[in-house]
This record gives structure tokens, C-alpha cells and sequence, in this order.
């Protein structure tokens, strides 16, 4: 275990008052009705283990995606679902296939259940091409839009890549569609090997509570319940599953929160241009920009000398980035002001 | 993976008027400090990640036990934080040995993870006899109180294996000490292949809340945290972080609930003997007995048509013994008079 090399998320720090554009947490609350379905769950009834099928809130995704709770699997965080994806159904001879830029969990999820993988180039403007993800392999795994790029594949390209590769599992990591992409979940009775992975840590303003889920033909379905079931019976606490599916159940709040974000990203991406920057197109909470004057790494320290956090990642392709959460219209408001300040030094 | 035959937990029935002894939970309910805290961070603050590390609880444990907080691994109950000891800590060569009637999630975590293991025979007491465990091995773990059986070990035994046995990691599951025994902390600094693992589901009446916790040498701690954080970075929510630190403040709650569910232990106990049960001697909050009259899945069958649920193992040595639950002193007086009924018939 000491070959391992974990996963590092971004800070969380304890300092208030700074402005955290750094983990793509949604710049809004929960639904009052989450909070309500909390406060209803807090008492006496704690001592009890919650429900280890988490059945409600089984009912509440399959209900809002139109499929049956058995084509449903839940977890603690989008996070523990793709482990359990990893360790069930991409460990194979052939290699996983992902592309070269993209969350850099999936490596370490290889590395924690010896899954043998292959990075494929995004092309040279950033997209996935699905084209070259036809040779030979165990399964392939993106995320749609692609973190943290933000770049949208249609779902037209993704049914064209599950036409040619019948053979593996794909699954769609979909921890950002709700900001501008539309789900593959119509696609999962029509091609059984299609796996889509959602959390309710971004739309639906969750990252605290932790919950994620999986939507796919009950046969993989099936094979990732043998595995939480010889992990954690209870992977989800009863907030979870109370909290989780209120959430489904205020689709008004959902929706204007969504179109709030992707109005805000409209707003950034535009004050980014202005000042200089190329910005990739996105379809999430964040936007991944560069800007050619300078240096990504030292202007992500000089933000954090003023208040701001975003992330720089020390990888190739994207090392001149900064991947920047969308905020409030405020927090935006300050972010551009403090660039146009530096960028004037 | 289809070789993988899970945990199945105990039932967790929809039904509200059940009176239910079979998954070892208090009958008592959290603290209300732990309510308090809950309704703390109950807010707009759920749309932000918690601390990847937990550091709030950490150090509410560390202080607890008089350990430091890198002598601390938290996990999302306690089934999780023994899964990854499993993978990160009992995978060798030799096999892994644990009791013969012992935790039957034991056996899944090593088929989960392919860690070969043994089974070694309890004495026809069903006590562990830890001369049986010197020879060579890959691992040792049980639960002190061993469960379903509820008998302790001394700590001058654990501390005689410990000295026998310096090779391999020793894990002490200490799922039930509260509730009658004295924890191994006090040794994990003089034996640096101890780890202790605890919850908080069953002493602190947050089974719903999900919180497990791991104390031992830092270099076993961090070969965990290594592969926690290539599982998931925020197994905990902000909830079980907030709500499990508030649970160790409020220590006078905490005592007056282990004093209470040891004296209806103890009645319970009596109340059995008096009707012609065997009755293990339990230093946990369940009881497993044996009615030598009675076949035991039937009489198992015949409260439940009661509204009365235990929990029957059907396995070797143990199927003719029931687990029943400590509960209220109501719930123990009802299964009581129950079972004089059922016993005239």
C-alpha cells in the first residue's frame, strides 16, 4: 500500500473570509425542503441504522430519471460509487481507457484495485474525440462535460461510441450535466453497458451531505450492490437519504439554481475574454482559463494573497490554467476586479 | 465478482410498532448535544465539502483517549474503516485468523479483497482462547466483546497475544466495549502492531449518522488514510463530523446510557435464566441464549409473529442460540412475558 499515491482534493480551508472558487461547490444552499427533511430526521430515531437499500431515495432518482429502482445504485459521494465502479466492473486483462486530462481520481482508483489503464488525448482543442476510443479495452470512463476542461460531448457522439463498443462497460461520469449538458440516462435501456454517475454535490448544492448515484442495467447494477454489500451495508446515513431525495423532490429550486450558475458562467466567461484570457467552452460550474501574459501558477498564489482561491494543476497540457468554480455574481464581480488589478502590475 | 456472497445485515423493518431487538442498536436516543450540533450545521453550509480529514472529530477522539489526533482514522461507521484494514493491513501471504463464530462480515471483507484466512475454533465455551492464535499469520482481528457471542477478553490476554504475537497487525473490534469491557487504547503505544477500532453506532446511539473510528501507531493510521484517500477524500459529512464531536463532549450522557443498557442487561439476563435459557455472560448490549426446550429458528419465527424481532444466525455451533438486543426496560419485559407464553404453548 505504500506505492499508492492518493488523491488530493482541493483546500478547504478554515479561513471565513476568503472567496473559495476552488472545489466547484454550487455558490447556493440546498433547498428548504432538504433542510426541512433533515431537521424532520434529527432525534431519537439516529440511534437506528438507516435503511441499508437507502429506498427512498432509490425511488426518488428512479422516479426523476423515468427507470426502475433496480437500475439504481447509490453511494457515499459520487467518489465512492466510482471506486465501486472501478473495483466491479473495470478491472479487467484490457486496459480502462480515459483521457489524458480529466479527473485525476480515475488513475487512483487503478492504482487502488490494480486496474491496468490507458490515457487518450483529448485533441488539440481540448474535446474528447470519440473516435479514438475504439481499440481494445476493459471499459472506458469520462466525465460529461470533462473536468476540468468543461467541455460538452453531445450525446449523439457519446450513442456513436456506444454503437462501437459493445464489449466493455462506458460510464459517463455526469457530476456537472445538470449545468448546460443533457443526461445519457435515456440512453441505458437501449445499450446495457452504459454506466451514468451523478452526485448531488454540484447541482443540488450537497457536497456536505454526500451522496451520489449510478443509473444502468439492473445486471451492473447488480454487480455494484455485491460489492457495497461486502464493504458497508450502510454506506448512506438516514440524512442522506432523507436530505437526497427532498432534494429531487424541489425541482423549481433545482432548476433556478442551474439556470442562476450557468447565467453567472455566461457572465465570467465573458469578463474573463475581456480581460485577456482564452476560456474552453463549458457546460459546468467552472470555466478552465489561461491567459498568455501570465504565469497560471504564480497569478493563482497572487489571488490567494488577495482572498481568492481557485485551482492550478500541476499537470501537463493544463499547467498554464487556472480552473475557476463559478460563483455568486458578486464573487465573480470581485474575481475580475482583482485580476484587472493584477494584471496591471 | 459474481463469487462475492455479501454481509447481509439484520433486517431493517418498514413496520413502526415492531419491537425491535436485532441489530444491537440503544434503545436510548442520541445526546441532545448532538442534536444541537446537527442543527448547527444544518444550512447553507451543506453545499460546501466537509474536511477531508475530519479534524474536528479527530481531535474530539484524540482527546478522549488521551492519543494524538495522526493516531486517529475516522470512516463513514465502522464496517467501512475494517474494510480498509482488510485491504490496507491483513493482505499478506499468510492467512489472516479470526474465531469461528466471531462477526460474519470477517469473511466477506477477505473474499472482497482476497485475503486468505483462517477460522479458529472457539473453546467449548465459546470463549477465544488466544493461545490458539500464535501460530504464524498475516493478521489477527476479533471483536472484544466478541460478537454474536458478547464474551470479553481481559486486557492482561490481549496484551499476552500482543507480547506472542509482534509479527503481524492485531485488531481489536471494539464495537461493544462500552458497554461492560475496558478498551486496549491504554496499549497502542507500547504495542505498535495494535489497532483499536470503535463506533459510534452503538454506545453513542448514532447508528444513523454513520461514524467509525480506528486508533493505533501512526504508521498503521497512515496506511490507512492512504487508502481511504484513494477511495473517497469525504467519507464523513458534515454532519457525522459535527454530530460525533458533540458526542464525545457530552461524556455524563454517554455514561448514563451504558449504565442503563448494562442494568437492563443484567435483567434481561435473569429474566431469561428464570424461563430455562443459557445465557452466554455478556459484557456487550445483546445477549445470545439458547431455550433448551425450543428449536431456536422457530422460536425466532414465533416472536416475530409477536411483533417481536431478534436475530437467528444459521450457522454451525450458534444455530440454536438467539441474539437478542438489549432494549428498553419496557421492550425486555415485553419479550419476557412473550416468551413465558410462547414457552406454555
Amino acid at each position: 500500500m505504500a506505492k499508492l499515491d492518493p488523491y488530493v482534493p482541493g483546500e478547504q480551508p478554515k479561513l471565513a473570509n476568503l472567496t473559495k472558487l476552488n472545489t466547484n461547490e454550487n455558490p447556493y444552499g440546498p433547498s428548504p425542503r432538504v433542510l426541512e427533511a433533515i431537521a424532520a430526521e434529527s432525534g431519537d430515531s439516529l440511534r437506528l441504522y438507516p435503511d441499508p437499500n437507502g429506498a427512498l431515495l432509490k425511488q426518488a432518482v428512479a422516479d426523476y430519471y423515468a427507470v426502475a429502482p433496480d437500475q439504481v445504485f447509490l453511494g457515499n459521494g459520487s467518489d465512492e460509487v466510482l471506486a465501486h465502479v472501478f473495483q466491479a466492473l473495470l478491472k479487467h486483462d484490457k486496459p480502462v481507457l480515459f483521457p489524458d486530462t480529466t479527473y485525476s481520481f480515475y488513475p487512483v482508483y487503478c492504482s487502488l484495485y490494480q486496474v491496468d489503464y490507458q490515457r487518450i488525448p483529448l485533441g488539440s482543442d481540448y474535446r474528447i474525440q470519440v473516435a479514438d476510443y475504439l481499440h481494445s479495452n476493459g471499459g472506458i470512463i469520462f466525465p460529461n462535460p470533462n473536468a476540468p476542461t468543461g467541455i460538452l460531448l453531445s450525446l449523439a457522439e457519446i450513442e456513436w461510441l456506444l454503437k462501437k463498443n459493445q464489449q466493455s462497460v462506458l460510464v459517463v461520469d455526469e457530476a456537472y450535466i445538470d449545468f448546460g449538458g443533457e443526461t445519457a440516462v435515456c440512453l441505458v435501456d437501449r445499450y446495457p453497458n452504459l454506466l451514468v454517475t451523478q452526485t448531488l454535490s454540484k447541482s443540488r448544492s450537497l457536497a456536505g451531505l454526500r451522496i451520489g448515484f449510478a443509473i444502468g442495467n439492473a445486471v451492473l447494477i447488480e454487480a455494484l450492490e455485491r460489492v457495497k454489500n461486502s464493504f458497508n451495508s450502510y454506506p448512506l446515513s438516514r440524512f442522506a437519504i432523507a436530505g437526497g431525495a427532498a432534494a429531487f423532490a424541489d425541482d423549481d429550486y433545482f432548476r433556478q439554481v442551474c439556470r442562476q450558475v450557468v447565467c453567472s458562467r455566461d457572465g465570467l466567461t465573458a469578463g474573463l475574454k475581456s480581460l485577456g484570457f482564452d476560456v474552453l467552452p463549458s457546460s459546468a460550474n467552472f470555466v478552465l482559463a489561461t491567459c498568455p501574459s501570465q504565469d497560471a501558477a504564480g497569478l493563482s498564489a497572487r489571488l490567494r494573497e488577495k482572498g481568492i482561491i481557485v485551482r492550478h494543476f500541476r499537470q501537463p497540457r493544463i499547467q498554464q490554467f487556472l480552473r475557476i468554480t463559478v460563483g455568486t455574481t458578486e464573487q465573480n464581480r470581485l474575481l475580475l476586479n482583482v485580476l484587472a488589478e493584477l494584471l496591471k502590475q
